[in-house]
């Protein structure tokens, strides 16, 4: 197809090493061709693969990768790093079942030293292999590429100051595009625009070296009082770096397209032996005019026609994200004590048109899930109605502080979960699995989750209005199905809702959210082939509705849970604990659907849904199975 | 009894207002005077209150509370705010079960704005106040205050972040004593020692007025390129300071200990409108010359003789502490990929004397759990075995690290969760309940929790050698019980213990870890009933031993599972649900008894365990009630 000449021969990182600059040129130039090219036909994660070319191969050919190491941090700009180990040919599988993951993943290559998809892990795994290699006596390099949105997260920091004490020889990259999803926010990022605008380092080629030496390496500077980096030789006019404080040399800023500048770069610094900090300008969507324009339209692609240079992501029913986003603009319309948290996540989680509505009552507190949840739990204390709106995986980084600050103080901070449940492409750092477990273990919160769009917008209002303590909604990525009937049943605390009711039926089956309509599609099919069923929309989470299912449970001989949740800890096991200890006598089968006590991989969510076995047809085979066991088990008794 | 003349008459901090500056030396004094007597004769946290208590004088005489708001972090250095806000005559009832909690909690008192046993959340909840206050157009003053330690944690920075981007007038008062628990680490802590060598603020109160004037509040210096703050009018010849670069004044360093700085500085700042960073140098045990010499080992103390200026913690048999510490050598002894990590709690982790034999294979990363975590599992993935030693209720601050940077890659990293269950007198935010359910849920990992410190010894030997994943052991606070048989079988993976069988017992006794001595409590005096029952070591919470717990549901009526965690998601619920699946048949009679869906106060271990329902006679009472209601039963049917 597409002339990728000397792009296609390289299989692994040190081929670059026959290469002269020129050469190496012209693997930056397809690489980004070969971007442009694969990622226009599968989708997938765009402009900030773009920008990471020149810094991919100028460093993966002055490293000797391996046995020398490097660690993306979340990975989704690490394509040219899967194209430079092999996967090139593999690229129209990208995100695809089965296919290339779009992350870094130890399961897929071996030159993925480190899995991520949270950001902010990169310095502490690249501190750690470091540590190893102290203490192995090997002498391979370490370095981690992270972003200036990953920077600014707590772990990352923590990272850096202990990797300052340490004082081990290891090179932090940053990555500095001005951008996570969405323009970065914080002090630090203003301070990084700061240090962007110094003069550039472009002549340190021809004094590098002799620099080195007289530098050496490890040094602890700040301990000794010095404050000079190596900076200093180059503009001495400057004050130090946040990162020459903590025991880091900083070289900066670098212009992250200069291929030859980076070479050099990296060429003279390679085998500096102390912590080092390599500050990078690059452009995201580098080289695609529009997606430099637009780097948060272009940062995630559907297929699109490059030539076009537009990009139409398909409009459906409304999604939950919306659904939330317009619920949120309406409660806080009413009510002005709602305002609303988002951790570097505004257009993922809805709230872009209520950032612009209500600028002074949005906060964004980049990707910082700790600090987001307690500031949200002060400002509840301080008699707001914060409306903290994180995704069900990224609120996994705030579970102490959703458990102690939060909760144990019963603050009525709300929680809007997006993404629960298995997301589909982006696998399974992001699949949304946990949340039941993880939250409805914890005293004091009610969890709830709606069946469709319409019950988040009425369990959003309800949110608004309920101040007695913490309160979460977990919903699912995508639109909601309409299978469902028409009528509602007003929402009630605790109350589950009950969507068919039948005399003769011996079964219920009971769905918690995105399961309620793959229940609602079983029921149709049992109905056909002359079984009838109860199905019952639970609704709550926590507090489960055990008068209900108690009674539902009384009158029927089967009761199957449906939920896309892991089954540990999930409704599941909760309900059935909780009617096994009411009604020790109880008679009616119980039984569980929900994830299985595995990772699920990444695919199209309908797919994964079924492989996972929350399907309307597994639900079907399930009774069926039993009705014909009931058969057999009456035979013989 | 002891003559606290001005501060007993001091309910509430406004009372300070009456007082003249002498008069405020004097109550800083008598709180001094009060902290020694009363926390000699409670036990409780010293060393860290006797270094808080001019600072405390200076702010609360200063600030107008309430209105105004102190945030306290971590607490636990807050009694002289306790002393001041009414308390100081339940100081007796200090950490005893339904008495004064040691730290801040906001159902104790409408002035504990903002509880906190885990460190790091201060500033998060102080921007969250200072923003409900902006939004809601009134004027208090907002304060947190925090520890060297505390503020090296990621979720501070995150905080400083955005309390740098939001500009708001708020202050942060670092309490740099330069210890937490432990000596500090970090590059960040050689950091505060750098500017702690700065010539100190003294003289700020002649002329603080007229640079507020000229400065004015809130700036965004570092966005509009000027680098100049507060200090630099006092001490232009040194450079700006980490928190100058992200948007706060810096003031500093200052003599915690000199109430009439204090005075002067937060006086003349008192209303100063932007972010403001007060650096104070204190002294952990100030006052008090053996623990000002010795701050770790006074950090908390048991009752003791102030006069004798000595504390003998009462030496007992083996704690799990202990025990894992010494398992840990003998395992770093046998191999040498063998490393150890703590979060800031070296002693509290039993590592000290491991720190001694082995110094480069021991890091202590500071309290910062997330980078702990990740930390550890790089080194895993870089071919080390690293024992992760972090209490579990601190190991929550790293459960997505837990799940993704470990679980998910499946790296072997060793976690051991000491404090697992009640620790008692700590209270609520130090219990660890919440294990069992959020670890067990994560697949891939698995979990053992050890029926005294010699099994200890032996999971811990046996993690050693596992090198097919996560693995995590939980223990408790204390020592072991020594009424258990002597007798052990061989550790197996996934193979639960069998302690007692009796052909005729028709019920099984199942315990994990700290349970199982209370079920073989319970076994006796049901022997001495009449009542004999099966008694089994869970050992394995993940995965279980469905294989043993079959077998023996199968010969029983009733099996009980105990376990000193939360219900939702603990071993109970597990075993019931893998049970009923597994035999749907089954008719044994299962029974969870588990911690309750509430938080649980401080108090002593035995009394809070009791409460709880976690006691033999607890057990003894179910298995007698069911005893009588299966005659009933029987008759009935």
């Amino acid at each position: 197809m597409d002339s990728l000449s000397l792009l296609s021969q390289i299989v692994q990182p040190t081929d670059l090493h026959r290469l002269n600059d020129k050469e190496l040129r012209q693997v930056a130039d397809e690489l980004r061709q070969a971007i442009l090219d694969r990622v226009s036909k599968t989708g997938g994660h765009f402009s900030s693969n773009l920008g990471t070319v020149e810094l991919t191969v100028a460093l993966y050919s002055t490293f000797t990768i391996p046995p020398d190491k490097v660690i993306w941090d979340t990975g989704h700009q690490a394509y040219p790093h899967k194209m430079l180990t092999g996967r090139l040919d593999r690229f129209d599988t990208l995100r695809k079942h089965k296919g290339l993951s779009g992350f870094l993943r130890r399961e897929e290559h071996e030159l993925d030293y480190f899995g991520a998809g949270h950001a902010g892990t990169a310095i502490s795994a690249a501190l750690g292999f470091a540590m190893a290699r102290d203490l192995q006596g090997t002498d391979e390099r370490v370095a981690a590429i992270t972003g200036d949105a990953s920077i600014c997260s707590g772990m990352s920091w923590e990272a850096l100051n202990h990797a300052g004490e340490l004082g081990t020889r290891m090179t932090v990259i940053l990555n500095d595009n001005r951008m996570s999803i969405a323009p970065n926010v914080g002090a630090l990022t203003r301070y990084f625009t700061d240090l962007r605008s110094r003069p550039q380092v472009q002549d340190i080629a021809h004094r590098a070296k002799q620099i080195m030496e007289r530098v050496g390496g490890p040094m602890h500077r700040v301990a000794s009082g010095l404050r000079h980096g190596i900076t200093h030789y180059f503009a001495p006019e400057e004050t130090g770096t946040i990162f020459e404080e903590i025991g880091f040399e900083y070289i900066g800023p670098v212009d992250g397209h200069n291929l030859d500048d980076l070479l050099t770069i990296f060429r003279n610094l390679r085998d500096f032996r102390g912590p080092l900090f390599v500050h990078a300008m690059t452009v995201k969507g580098k080289g695609y005019e529009v997606a430099e324009e637009d780097a948060r339209k272009w940062h995630g692609v559907v297929p699109f026609d490059l030539d076009a240079q537009d990009m139409v992501k398909a409009s459906g029913p409304i999604t939950f994200t919306q659904a939330f986003g317009e619920a949120a603009i309406e409660a806080a319309t009413q009510d002005d004590k709602v305002v609303a948290i988002t951790a570097a996540m505004p257009d993922g989680t809805g709230l872009t048109a209520f950032a612009k509505k209500f600028p002074k009552r949005y906060f964004d507190t980049g990707i910082a899930e700790q600090h987001a949840v307690t500031f949200a739990a002060g400002m509840a204390a301080g008699g707001l109605k914060p409306f903290c709106a994180i995704y069900s995986t990224f609120l996994q980084r705030g579970y102490d502080q959703v458990l102690h600050d939060v909760c144990l103080q019963k603050l009525p901070v709300r929680f809007f979960l997006d993404r629960a449940g298995l997301v589909g492409d982006d696998g399974p750092t992001h699949h949304g699995t946990f949340d039941l477990s993880y939250l409805t273990s914890i005293p004091n919160i009610v969890v709830l989750a709606p069946r469709d769009t319409t019950e988040l917008r009425e369990m959003t209002l309800f949110a608004a209005g309920f101040d007695e303590g913490p309160l979460a909604i977990r919903y699912p990525r995508g639109a909601s199905d309409d299978t469902l009937p028409e009528g509602r049943a007003p929402m009630q605390l605790g109350k589950a809702e009950i969507l068919a009711e039948h005399d003769e039926a011996r079964v219920t089956l009971v769905g918690v959210g995105s399961m309620v309509p793959v229940i609602w599609e079983a029921r149709a099919t049992l109905q056909e082939a002359g079984i009838p069923v109860n199905v019952i929309n639970a609704r709550w989470c926590k507090p489960i509705d055990l008068a209900t299912l108690g009674e539902f449970a009384h009158q029927s001989e089967l009761m199957i849970l449906v939920e896309e949740n892991v089954r540990a800890g999930g409704y599941g096991q909760q309900v059935r604990d909780a009617l096994s200890e009411q009604y020790p006598g109880l008679t009616c089968e119980i039984q569980v659907m929900a994830l299985p006590d595995s990772f699920i991989e990444h695919g199209a969510q309908p797919i994964i849904r079924v492989e996972a076995g929350l399907s309307p047809e597994a639900v079907v085979a399930r009774v069926e199975a039993w009705v014909s066991g009931r058969k057999d088990r009456a035979y013989r008794s």
